[in-house]
């Protein structure tokens, strides 16, 4: 069927393009950005929340929260003390795309916004191939999902800067090996930043703050006080 | 953008054609048929195994095992005892289709079968809109994932006859709760009938396969030694 290739190549290039408008935008104003990816359930939501609640105040971080149906994250990460929050609804799209990361950024004021965080759909696959402008790919996953997740879904850990171990208090309930994960996931990519940590019980959550404000702090902030558009 | 639409109800129309064959024909050979999806480690290949070791004797179950990449999971099935298990391997695609399901039955030999039982690709989204000529869909959620997915992922809660609530031993683990999932599962679909067990305790497995056994008994078997056509 080529057709349907081209088409589909023709999807991707046009995202590409709104994606590098994204990106430059960012870049200009100074404004680290991570696009988080996971399972459904692997914790996106409770590290965001953990997170939010910390370090809001002291970062200003912008939130774009991607679910099929329900705005349940979004609501959630203002309760947490989210104060800029924006959710994408897709409808039944098993991914976010670059058009609607451009179309929320749209509706919140970038100026005192150090880190914006995306929250993609829950899904190991389809959200692998979709440029939305960020900084670099998070991929959680959790002690209670299997080590051979990175084997399974090569795609998304290739493609991460960054993996995120959830739920590491639950280690031991079940046949997950923290040092088997890290294996897998840094054979099929090597230069994957690994951060170990539980939502819960709070263990690991300082060095990811750490890290989060070392991110941020690294761009220059040219703020203006003109709307870009994207 | 009309041409993508129309290009995707055209591959749909094909692959529900596809799995109206793949339907007619296990119909008429006696062989029942699930279609299982959750998201990637709720416990798919964990409940087929403990299901092979203890009725692949007694059902002769073929099993199509899909993964994005590695055949892992086929291979801890035949570990398990499984007599009959194909691997699919999408290379990339988040779901498996009719087309690859009926290409996978040509190689096994069905006449022993009772039973067969297709694992999809670890995923929410992408396999509630691929018929593959299954009976019904049964979705397995676990208790580590958080007991809003059925309000997350409607159109999987929605499609599925059955769903499994894998995990229970790692109740109070979280803030998930069993009568939260069920009341979310009942909202979206009133008509699910549920599950609930652990394989790894063993807790509620008896009832599975109880059920199991009768749906693999309610077919009439009407063997042929001639292979049919797929």
């Amino acid at each position: 069927m080529p057709e349907r290739i081209e088409i589909e190549k023709k999807v991707l290039s046009e995202n590409d393009r709104t994606a590098a408008t994204i990106r430059a935008n960012l870049k200009k104003r100074g404004i680290a950005s991570i696009n988080l990816v996971s399972s459904p359930g692997s914790g996106k939501t409770s590290l965001l929340e953990r997170s939010l609640t910390t370090l809001n105040k002291e970062l200003s971080i912008a939130v774009i929260a991607g679910d099929v149906q329900t705005d349940n994250d979004a609501r959630r990460l203002e309760a947490a003390g989210g104060t800029i929050v924006r959710p994408i609804v897709t409808g039944g799209a098993c991914h976010l795309d670059a058009r609607m990361v451009a179309k929320s950024l749209e509706s919140i004021d970038l100026d005192p916004v150090k880190l914006l965080v995306i929250e993609n759909v829950g899904n190991l696959v389809c959200p692998s191939s979709y440029d939305l402008g960020e900084d670099m790919k998070v991929v959680l996953i959790s002690t209670t999902e299997g080590d051979d997740k990175p084997l399974k879904y090569p795609a998304m850990f290739r493609k991460a800067s960054v993996m995120v171990v959830n739920k590491i208090d639950l280690l031991g309930s079940s046949d997950f090996m923290l040092s088997r994960v890290k294996e897998n996931a840094l054979n099929i990519n090597g230069a994957l930043k690994i951060f170990e940590l539980s939502c819960r019980s709070g263990e690991g959550l300082n060095t990811w703050y750490s890290w989060l404000r070392e991110l941020a702090g690294t761009r220059p902030q040219t703020k203006s006080t003109k709307p870009i558009l994207i």
